[in-house]
């Protein structure tokens, strides 16, 4: 299996799966290919949500604002799982949710003028049409290859065998921290959802024990409640999303607009 | 084959797809996950069109505003289909579509802080790592899982195998019947869909008799043509859409801004 | 292996797979079903650049003002792919790509009160519900279907064997040709992705000798760069993009907006 996320949208995408399709017999499944665009923290999030959810499987995912530049091309080993994309931290929280121990091995993807996929990719001479490499679509020039070679060559394939440098140096991604007192926490919105739903990075445990009370976010009262409706259509709610953190919402409506609070925004709880 | 449908727009369905492909080597197909976002009958209506055009399958359907009430979760049996979602009417209209004679079956799945998944999960120990299941997200923590396990118990199976008790009173949906009149009709928009043409519930074959003439659209002048490029661009078209019912429409434009008609409004038509 | 494109957003596409996974066991592969909508030849741009990332396969594509009319529905051989969609050139541009020396053979899919789907389409007798094709989604009702058993016949397989007869006067597409001078080059905007970068039909070598200086564009200065991030943040920039054409952009921006072009709008460069 070889699941695809990016922030490309339409059409580019599919050039991702021709390519994949011409090196892998792989099952392909998209998981997002409107990943907050050019938002590496964001994006990391979400595939720190959902690729956990999958069996083993390479991951390819690209958001990579940095396309062109020397940031360098990653394989990353987690666990039963291999993730493909940028150096520039988007792959590593998903990567060390899949790794479990949060251990993880991370190798370099050789590209540029002469290599611009991966040494194994010479046994498949003649498949691919874009030679050398496009300065601004690694996501099919580099990324694609490189994942379904990973692929054919299994799933929780040793990087060794890839003859793939390994780097000690590579992009991390820091969430930040929230800070829990006794009155209250104060942290940060680490993503809106399509429904409008503000995920916070507050772990969900402080605010579990107040469920059926009311609670204050950044100055706001809301009912604290286990899911949506336990509000009427219309009111705010927080609540604990499927993530487990804190969640700023409107039963059907939108908690961003309502509490005024977009990705990165402050959120102050309090009680 | 299983289906995933939702209005759960970006990143939370590739969340439920991982978790069926832990459990199911079931070929997935998406449906759409940008029903209309929370509103059961507007979703129905897509499902009812969509869905019978399937060979049989599991089909999953989550639109469900009421996660994490006490609203039931069903495996419905219809024909060789079957369906998986919320008791609050989004699979009735498709089922009994699928079913061909309109007989569906309704069964509840069992949930909960002990019983979160079917009980034949328990053959699958140690696949699902949300427990006990969210309440705030039951398209991964409850549907996907029975949906999955569905399809390894065969499509058409017996709910009887899957031990689920059998529900008399479950919600449906009823779609508005429309006012047939000598000089015209009277109904209402269904939904809208991404073209911006209005389909209502006026059944098509009160208008095909008055092709090639014109109708009267809540007071304003349309041409009744049997497809949209019978008029010219821009201009006013009244036709039978694919579902067989009337459809507003503008000719490369959109008939819902242009008739002034949203999901859920009121269709005169007079002639 | 069999994809599909279309314009039609959400829910319609799902008639297709539908259809298609009643009649074949064809892996499908979504491309995009948000290409331009009703614009033939930005749509014909991206299956252009696309589909011949494709290992060999059937490619569905369906952008279709004129679903109704008497246009044609055309199957298109090209190399060792097939094409499948309605007369108005969407196909053309792709099909020419993919056939590698441009050479294409064009069929025409018979349809119509009688006979709606290909011939071979009575040795699936009950299987298709819509009798007769509706006017207004030949997608589901003719393309489909056509599709579908063109690859049951084999992607690469001989249009005399599907007794189609071969059309010779079909419709085309012309992507307007850019001039050339001493001084910089006038061209159009085809198409403008979701990122907002303007693509253009300039090609890229008359740009990749200036990089590493500015030029001018519509008489706005712009870094030309073989890269987006080569700039600042919010910075212009004139890169050559994956397609090998001129493309007009801002660093994590959106060139559309900055330098005020739409597709299909006039692009002069100079320097």
């Amino acid at each position: 299996m070889l699941t695809l996320s990016s922030d490309f949208g339409s059409v580019y995408p599919a050039a991702m799966k021709g390519v994949i399709a011409r090196l892998s017999e792989a099952r392909l499944v998209d998981v997002a290919h409107d990943l907050p665009r050019q938002d590496v923290r964001a994006s990391a999030f979400w595939l720190r949500e959902a690729l956990p959810c999958f069996p083993p499987a390479v991951h390819l995912a690209v958001v990579d604002p940095g396309v062109g530049t020397d940031r360098a091309a990653l394989f990353v080993r987690a666990g039963d799982h291999a993730l493909v994309g940028p150096d520039n931290g988007v792959l590593l929280p998903a990567a060390r949710a899949l790794a479990g121990d949060g251990t993880v091995e991370v190798f370099e993807i050789p590209y540029g003028e002469d290599v611009h996929v991966p040494p194994a990719a010479n046994d498949y001479p003649g498949v691919w049409p874009h030679e050398p490499a496009s300065s601004t679509f690694h996501g099919r020039d580099v990324f694609a290859p490189a994942a379904a070679l990973a692929h054919e060559a299994g799933v929780a394939v040793a990087p060794e065998d890839l003859s793939l440098p390994r780097v000690e140096d590579y992009e991390g991604i820091a969430f930040p921290e929230p800070t829990i007192e006794a009155d209250g926490a104060v942290g940060e919105a680490l993503a809106v959802d399509g429904f409008g739903n503000v995920v916070t990075n507050v772990p969900g445990d402080v605010l579990a024990e107040r469920f059926g009370s009311h609670v204050k976010v950044n100055g706001i009262w809301a009912a604290a409640r286990p899911t949506y409706a336990a509000v009427e259509e219309g009111h705010r709610v927080v609540t604990v999303g499927s993530h487990g953190n804190v969640e700023l919402a409107v039963n059907q409506g939108r908690g961003d607009e309502t509490f005024g609070v977009d990705a990165g925004g402050r959120v102050r709880l309090s009680w």
